[in-house]
């Protein structure tokens, strides 16, 4: 094992510079109790009592949330591949870059080989990516190289490949971005051009903008990518066409003409090594090309192998984005636990503001109303999102039937698919902010790695970027809206979750109409129904809006398509989260329909008001709703915080997640973060040699050491 | 110089595993230029191009913003001290966290120590906040040690202890802060018992929430502190009370007592040794108290020596938040400078959408109107809070008059204090959620620590938290602000910026009444004045709203003062960050008036609109605004945005951060991103050695050998 509480590099120079270890202090041992004491912060009480004020069954509510108690079981096996080794779960935040590229190779490779085998079904991806925090460079492999290949490969070199990926023979990474180009893939600029004579591909990176750049696992690990270039044959340009390449020789060294290397350091992920590669006349031969689709013949010739069938590049890229979606309510619900767990526990200001003493009791930081409102509207919206994703993974499953792969519907697959991208980009920018928002409830402690939800809020970001950048996707799903919507005036009806748009083309139609009403006091808001009317009419109204705009820009002042959508864009983007955020409450409200326990029926009642209020507050509602009703909302969820309060702990405590997949000391389930916080402390780094290094270098020229050497001695002459 | 391309620790592991270094690749040189090639990356005429197209005198706004020109040449001698070296601007980014400590503790001592009797002026302070950026652990020893020593020492201690702190004899720390107590400062256990028979004092941390955690310095620098404990005597408390003490001795190794350390990795600033402090029957002469305002004498009777005077405490808390405040404005302004140069050199999307050549023109990003909204907004942002900054120091002075230290009009500085905290919250908050927009916005290079912006995002994010919590100073305010209205129903009037609350006091006043008339037309939206009576408006109602509401709870509910005011936390911050937004908007009109730049007016007038309508659109309108407005001030920003994108390269040049300062590689003044990114990532520490550290030990058991010996051989039989 390499995880040891020292870190192994500070040990190496400890040796190189023969600095005497005697110096640092043997570790302090901490006893957590119930009460303070210096080896002890004496908050082990805390949890415990709140978890007795909940008022539903948290085991109940944990097999809700996974879809039954067999889903649960199978979580569990997933989740029991985490290491459980406490010292290493402690170490990770100790890395320096080469240690995170190490551990989390080494850990990947130790849980997944044992199961190359497994086959994951639609659930075990929730599951897993769940679980899974940073899993660094070999994910890359394991997921879109593999599914490159599944996708692309035709079936005889899907069989030569995929055994030996799922093996680790090879190693892969997927090639597409350059330094130049990212989400515009038809601007790609890696050429392969076909040699006839040779029958092979030489490629080229030909500028400096089109070396591949961000692909992971490229720039140290892979010994393989797929790689995505222009095909050229004889001059002509037949588009970009994905080729199985080797990168680097059996010495891990990269083969001729081929530069390969790591991007540098970034704000996280650093057990992925995001690299470039930089080609010169590298070939490969013609059966490097994946053949599915298309194929070139020995002679040259570009042709087709079988239609490409969009329906299967729905499923898959359908597949990715609900993944992302949970993953996004995943990595809130993980936050959501620190902060809440924590928030519980610390204290901050007195409970008597007369009293003098600096004894005197305090509040715990979420009995405060401010903090309150910041962590729970971020608990209702991890458990929000939560259920959209598994929805999504519901709604493929269901169009498929019960062949997998095989979809009966096209149009609903097509207008799911479209929502999706929307929903990915909602939802990973909710996530990276609400994160963010949850590491600062978490003061001073939030801002250490140890504490687990500061690595979280980094490792995550890139999410928003990757696979699709957030305002990209929308704006996709915004195209599709937008001729949607065009399409009713034309009497089309639209199916499945676009229907509600139908309304817009019923005779006599006006958007007055089908405006909730103003509520005369607050019970509407407490009212799904009610709430549920309001997402509707605010994503109708502007989608409505926005296409009658782009339609006159169109007409009227006869601007281009993409002149017009750029001149729109803000709103579009507005319009399709809008419609976004009415399918979240779609399927909030959906989903406590289904559950027979009143109690859970209950406290997600409660949740998803909060969530929709809270939206009503924060997310700019003023074109919709009236000015003096602000207030009455406010007042809701005042009352909802409260009564949402002694539930909190259990709430989080629903989403299940063990001390060995939160790694953070102040989120712990016994609730001992003083112990925890100072123990991590202690293994800094830092700590581990006497004095610091570059002490006699950089400090010790300066220092007055005479003054230094009398140390706490009386200095002034005083007489009083 | 410790500086070089090479990562120290990369260079001891190659010799310690006798790698052969030859496997590593010689640098590709790169030679930028304005057309595309292996060694270009072909944009070095982008920029030059932009700059032709602004409508302003860079020059002339440099010296605008810097107040003069003489005060630019001040603030270029400030920047001078920067280091040039431009590989040691790269290596930082390379640095693990031992290296993160050397390094600033070299650089500040190298930039301080010739200049330990240069006195900076309240300008200087600002110019130094807007160049430095991570500075380390010494900054705390020359910032809050010495403010703390100045603030609280008797003129005999500051003689003794204030010229060794500043030739760098002594180091500090500011050991205010405990494991279990951060904002309540009351709340501090740290014992400081008088020991008559000794005339000592015995030091304690008596339980584990009580040792000293996050004070900057403390970990592994200081060899001082100034600490923070709760003074007794005979038993008896006498509050918090600040000791001067020695902490290491002339080896640098702890004093007898004491444990200390830092406390383990964090997101960013990583040169800080934010650290632990663990203390037990420590014993300091009694001289060691800073006495300036009490002391304990030899019998052990505490004694006032002068009474403290308030405004003495108010002018330095009021330096240091007018400090934050203009240091957010600086890193929003550097991160602006970033992405706006970026967006203009980065190019993504096809201009002609029926195009099918991967060859075709893309579009610049910033000319995406989604781009132009995220960016210009936070640039429009961070030219309002700059002069927000200024304009509190610009008070300080004043209210001085010609005596540094001696105020003359109380009144009017007891209010500026209350306003400044409110002001330290919202900006810090504007400013870290406004720099990672941007770094959101550079896309996935924002992402590498190399590009400036992600290591800007995650070393700024403290601040929010540091010196009072965004949302515990907001708090402060709000209370100022519930007085101060409380204040006119008796009578009272307000004075100074708090003015404007009179109106509220006045014969037959009715909100209605002030209510800005809803416009006609988008021309109001245009006026300054209108804009101006908007955010007037809103400070004023939602400030006597809460008020009223607070004072109802008190009144007719019984509620306790702590009580009501948790109650209504939300939105007495909401009034809060009002009445600062209505200061920030005055600042700005009042600095364009300044101004007999005709040029620079117009510019800086539609910033301020820019800033003005965003704000009615992102911040929650609805309340005030009437529902049919929305559009109106949509239409506005988006032909705004039109007029102010050529003028966007000019703004950001005009905050004239050299490329000493800005260590990006996408941000460079000459646009050359491609070969910086590419020059860095070379550089990268995995890069170092071929095959990577851990290849032999994790993935070389697991690959195929015989398979990649092969290279890109065929291996499929095909006869097509």
């Amino acid at each position: 094992m390499q995880a040891t509480s020292l870190n192994r590099l500070s040990l190496v120079k400890i040796q190189l510079n023969s600095t005497p270890q005697k110096n640092v202090l043997p570790l302090l041992k901490l006893t957590p109790s119930n009460a303070p004491s210096r080896t002890s912060g004496g908050t082990a009480d805390i949890l415990p009592a709140e978890r007795k004020k909940a008022s539903f069954d948290v085991e109940e509510m944990i097999h809700f949330l996974n879809g039954g108690k067999e889903n649960t079981k199978r979580r569990k096996f997933i989740e029991s591949m985490v290491s459980k080794d406490p010292e290493e779960q402690h170490s990770i935040y100790n890395h320096n870059r080469e240690e995170s590229i190490k551990y989390s190779l080494k850990e990947f490779i130790r849980i997944h080989k044992p199961y190359k085998n497994f086959k994951a079904t639609r659930e075990d991806i929730l599951f897993m990516s769940q679980v899974a925090l940073a899993t660094g460079a070999l994910n890359n492999s394991h997921s879109i190289f593999i599914g490159t290949i599944a996708g692309q490969a035709n079936e005889e070199q899907l069989q030569y490949w995929l055994p030996k990926v799922l093996s680790f023979e090879i190693t892969g990474s997927y090639a597409q971005t350059e330094l130049g180009h990212g989400s515009n893939v038809r601007g790609l600029q890696t050429i392969a051009e076909y040699d006839k004579s040779t029958e092979e591909f030489v490629l080229n990176t030909p500028t400096l903008q089109s070396i591949k750049w961000w692909p992971g696992c490229l720039g140290r690990i892979a010994t393989h990518c797929v790689l995505y270039a222009q095909l050229i044959i004889d001059g002509k340009e037949h588009g970009v066409q994905v080729f199985m390449m080797q990168i680097r020789d059996d010495n891990h060294l990269p083969l001729k003409g081929i530069r390969l290397g790591d991007l540098g350091n970034k704000i996280g992920d650093h057990g992925n090594d995001t690299g470039f590669m930089f080609l010169e006349n590298v070939r490969i031969p013609r059966d490097c090309m994946l053949m599915k689709y298309r194929r070139v013949t020995k002679k040259g010739k570009f042709e087709d192998v079988v239609k490409a069938d969009p329906k299967v590049h729905y499923t898959t890229m359908m597949t990715t984005r609900a993944t992302m979606v949970h993953t996004a309510a995943a990595r809130l619900a993980y936050a959501s636990t620190i902060a809440v767990r924590y928030g519980a526990v610390r204290k901050q200001g007195f409970v008597d503001v007369a009293s003098k003493s600096y004894k005197d009791t305090e509040y715990a930081i979420l009995d405060y109303r401010i903090q309150q409102y910041r962590v729970l509207k971020q608990l209702a919206t991890s458990y929000a999102m939560k259920f959209t994703g598994r929805w999504m993974m519901e709604q493929i499953a269901q169009l498929e039937g019960k062949q997998v792969g095989i979809i009966k519907n096209s149009n609903l697959l097509k207008e799911l698919a479209a929502t999706s991208a929307g929903l990915k980009s909602l939802c990973t920018l909710v996530a990276t902010n609400g994160i963010e928002e949850f590491r600062k409830c978490c003061g001073g402690n939030g801002y250490l790695l140890s504490s687990g939800i500061a690595a979280a809020s980094v490792d995550y970001l890139w999410q928003v970027t990757a696979e699709g950048d957030a305002m990209i996707l929308a704006l996709l799903t915004a195209k599709h809206l937008l001729k949607s919507v065009g399409k009713l005036f034309g009497g089309y009806k639209l199916q499945g979750i676009l229907e509600y748009f139908n309304v817009i083309a019923e005779p006599g139609f006006d958007l007055n109409s089908i405006k909730p009403h103003t509520p005369h006091n607050s019970n509407d808001y407490h009212n799904l129904n009610y709430l549920f009317s309001l997402f509707k009419y605010r994503s109708i109204e502007r989608n409505l809006t926005v296409a009658k705009a782009f339609n006159e820009l169109i007409t009227e002042k006869e601007q281009g398509f993409l002149e017009a959508f750029n001149h729109l864009g803000l709103d579009l983007i507005a319009a399709t989260h809008s419609h976004c955020y009415y399918i979240i409450m779609y399927n909030f409200i959906n989903k406590i329909k289904e559950t027979p326990d009143e109690k859970i029926a209950k406290v997600l009642t409660k949740l998803c008001v909060l969530f929709a209020c809270c939206n009503l507050l924060d997310d700019n509602w003023g074109d919709v709703i009236n000015e003096t009703q602000f207030r009455v909302i406010r007042v809701v969820v005042y009352n909802l915080l409260n009564e949402i309060r002694p539930d909190s702990v259990a709430l989080v405590d629903s989403f299940d997640f063990t001390d060995n997949v939160l790694r953070s000391n102040i989120g712990r389930y016994d609730g001992n973060v003083y112990e925890a916080l100072f123990d991590s402390a202690q293994k800094s780094v830092l700590n581990q040699r006497e004095p610091f290094d570059g002490y006699d270098e950089y400090l010790k020229p300066h220092v007055n050491k005479e003054l230094l050497k009398k140390g706490n001695a009386p200095y002034l002459k005083s007489n009083f």
